[in-house]
């Protein structure tokens, strides 16, 4: 068990989570809930698949579909938080991110590992969202030129640890990451 | 099992999920997150836990401390969003809210009920989110003149159910909660 009083410990404690979240679907930071502005300037949540931590480069990765709300939402307002909840852990992960928007030939490396049976995610008609007159009137081709990798830089952390005395940290990446403690 | 092509039966079961959630706190719906948009535009998200939920008055209720962030936020855009991931109904329920902060008298039959126990969770000294030296450099005493009710008016209800085949529809207040399909 980390020192309580250690801020790297913490930081290290929630990357450790976000990596394993990207390697392993079962991992119950696999699927963080993903917020952005409307164009409208209103709140969107919504279920997101992390594909990709990287801790040096500060870097979370998730694929989209172009053709959704979210990238509508990022094209406005190109931030992201990620709010994780890690039950067993008693640990909150919120992240604030900038993201990049990335299509085209520079996303090829990723569309290559994309499962085909997890391809037609990408693809969808019509678009996610559209009205349809029947439930399952649609249908899921795989379309590549619709494939996103939205590359998220994180710019800031907020850990919150629910034990007998809650524990709240932020880190900021503008100071290098070091952390400060928070009343919870 | 509900008809997979009746929009009404959708809709009932995500009440009946809302329902569940304020009145049992072991229901994976009592903690949805709760996206709001910061004053300077950001999206930010936490764990809320629901305290009301009225399908006739279209209403859910959170309650919190009102020197928390969510509260400035909600000051400048009084909208939230609200999302639940139902791993074992592979349901995702998202919600669009007009919420009005309320405080005083007229929050005294809200507080009557919580637990002293859980009356400390108002008031924390410094406040939320403040910088502090060491880890546990905060008090919790309990003060009632920072218990807000957020009063969340229900504008729409977006349902993803990860079945065989997806099935997504809309439901909109105005339009008096008759619904529609989408592509999901």
């Amino acid at each position: 068990m980390s020192d309580h009083n250690d801020l790297e410990a913490f930081l290290d404690e929630a990357w450790r989570h976000l990596n394993r979240g990207a390697a392993d679907s079962s991992s119950p930071a696999r699927y963080p809930t993903f917020a952005t502005v409307s164009p409208e300037g209103k709140p969107q949540a919504r279920t997101v698949a992390l594909r990709g931590a990287s801790r040096p480069n500060s870097i979370l990765e998730v694929h989209t579909d172009i053709a959704t709300d979210k990238v509508t939402a990022l094209e406005h307002t190109p931030i992201a938080a990620f709010h994780i909840w890690l039950p067993r852990a008693n640990l909150q992960i919120r992240l604030s991110a900038s993201v990049a928007i990335l299509t085209g030939d520079c996303v090829d490396a990723q569309w290559a590992k994309v499962p085909p049976s997890s391809r037609v995610s990408y693809g969808t008609l019509p678009a996610p969202g559209h009205p349809i007159v029947d439930v399952y009137d649609y249908e899921k081709p795989s379309d590549r030129d619709r494939f996103a990798v939205l590359k998220c830089t994180v710019k800031e952390i907020d850990l919150v640890h629910l034990g007998k005395r809650h524990r709240r940290a932020l880190f900021i990446a503008e100071d290098n990451w070091v952390g400060s403690w928070l009343a919870p």
